[in-house]
């Protein structure tokens, strides 16, 4: 006997529309307690859905989209190159949806989490909305403007994968490193090599007027060392460009007392700063050590080449491309889920000077 | 009276079909006397199209695609990012439509234009024939792979410009720089610091196995010089990433006798060259200047910072998105033409060492 969704909605008493929901990963629109228990009817039930079947209804598309919020970034670039690729494989096309937009004004008396982001919030809403002029099966999206209380979860159109360090707690599956760790890590590194005074550029306040979670992982790395977080040497990064970097560094240099060291929360920023030192006639490492974050191609060819953190993109572009396809495709069922990708330290001239200056290219 | 579409093509003896293709700017469907013909009994008919109306007809969506090459170039980000903002300026949409692909295979017996290019044939002419799956109105091309060959006109849908060095003679408006210009002046100028044997990266013969139009500028200058053109010093620059220049470096300081400046046909390989120079304790621009050509910001950056070619891409992107938006709007009627947009020198240090080493950023 074939199984039907009236069968299961019959079982468990809810509507056809809530076990479709739950099939189709809407989970959005379903209560945790009934998602649990239309899943036990469909094993029960042995339930097969008719996957062609599904798709003709549905009208997919084969598209997918990449909310980019930067392409003058490249880090965000690379990703959605190797997402590209990944999609092809399964036969999807992978858009490219440019959110980047002027600042949004702040509304009255609350503190923006963008208060440095290029994500245009308008637009990133319209991404999970599905406003955006196209048809597409199902996005990625790397929020910089959005926060939790700006998605109503009625309003959000279909799969929804979540790539980045932000815009946590919402009913997505969000792929990440963590942070925190990886800005432990890199700020252990630099108080390695003997560096004791470290500025930070790119730091902000989130959402929560909290530290970053890159600032946290720095905070108790100096810290563990016995050394107190001076706040005049965490410097907000503006829009995280060269440019900003570049600006950040400049300050630093003419304190009176300025740093050994230099944390940059991206390496589009690091890249802005080792030209200013370099100007400056000043020796990197040995007079400032620089670290980055992304471990973007640029680094590699700059000089000093540039020590960073580097996250696996390609682990994080194909997990982010076949969870969402698993959702469109109805094969991923499993409540949404924060999967963790790893990262590594990517130790090159900028921090240690007998490192080789050329790295072999990726 | 009002005249209509059936009044022109009653006066000229055309379709109104054809009438309709003129006035949309589909001139790839219409010759260039039946052209004329209805163009001049619009004007003494006094045909005064109804925009409102045939925007419905047509179902415009506001979206606008740009077929870019490879987003792993910063300069066709670069490109896209204030094509995005001009769009909008207009109330368009821009989508970023990813056409890199692997390299095709080569036909039997035939060179392709694409010997190093990044551009996927298959996906290009999906894209000017309107296969891409989205709604669009029209499209910027950069072609990469594409040649005039491949191009059958009846198959084109709807508005399309270019942009770029490559696929003249299609009946396409097309936005570039005068690239044989730029390389001469460019040669000049390592010319007039007193070098005098210029490698080249990037250099490649084209379709018609003639030299591209940036080595002939750069031939042109030397000529004038009084200087040989020396083939061992025209190094292919595979697919113009950075790690292409870089390798191209290598072999060209394994030379009994090395260059004194290398001319890179754009600034990712330059910033590659940069690299193993630096790395090989040379000094620049006093033991090998370098040139780049296209002014990404990274070059700005750079140790020590990148003299290159600076096209004029503010104009460059607004004029193709203006003159793709007056062909879907029917207000750009005349002719497909080349359209010109200035470029400059733009001397940083490592061409003249009395250079600021950093300047300010754009």
């Amino acid at each position: 006997m074939t199984v039907h969704l009236k069968d299961i909605a019959a079982y468990t008493g809810v509507s056809i529309k809530t076990v479709s929901n739950v099939i189709n990963g809407n989970y959005a629109r379903v209560g945790p307690e009934t998602r649990a228990m239309v899943l036990a009817a469909i094993e029960k039930l042995n339930y097969q859905p008719n996957i062609a079947a599904r798709q003709l209804r549905k009208a997919r598309v084969g598209v997918l989209a990449y909310a980019i919020p930067d392409i003058r970034n490249p880090y965000f670039t690379e990703v959605g190159d190797i997402m590209t690729r990944v999609a092809e494989e399964h036969k999807y096309t992978l858009l490219l949806d440019y959110t980047y937009g002027p600042r949004d004004p702040e509304p009255e008396g609350k503190i923006r989490y963008n208060d440095y982001a290029y994500g245009s919030l308008e637009k990133e809403l319209s991404v999970i909305k599905g406003l955006r002029p196209h048809l597409i099966d199902g996005v990625i999206l790397d929020p910089q403007a959005l926060t939790i209380d700006d998605i109503k979860m009625e309003e959000v159109k279909g799969p929804l994968v979540l790539v980045g360090e932000r815009l946590f707690g919402a009913p997505f599956d969000h792929v990440l490193i963590d942070n925190v760790q990886a800005a432990y890590q890199a700020t252990n590194h630099l108080l390695a090599i003997g560096k004791r005074r470290i500025a930070v550029i790119g730091s902000q306040e989130t959402q929560s007027q909290a530290p970053s979670l890159r600032t946290q992982g720095y905070s108790r790395a100096l810290r563990e060392a016995g050394i107190e977080v001076d706040e005049s040497l965490l410097i907000s990064g503006g829009y995280w460009h060269r440019s900003d970097g570049a600006n950040a560094m400049r300050y630093l240099l003419s304190l009176e007392n300025p740093p050994d060291a230099v944390f940059c929360f991206n390496d589009l920023m690091a890249m802005g700063a080792l030209s200013v030192i370099n100007a400056a006639g000043l020796s990197i490492p040995d007079d400032i050590a620089v670290m980055g974050f992304d471990n973007v191609e640029e680094g590699q060819y700059a000089y000093p080449p540039l020590s960073t953190v580097s996250p696996d993109k390609e682990e994080i572009s194909r997990l982010a491309v076949t969870s969402l396809i698993g959702r469109i495709q109805g094969t991923r069922t499993q409540e949404p889920e924060r999967i963790l990708v790893p990262f590594e330290l990517c130790i090159r001239a900028s921090t240690m000077r007998n490192r080789a200056n050329v790295q072999t290219p990726i």
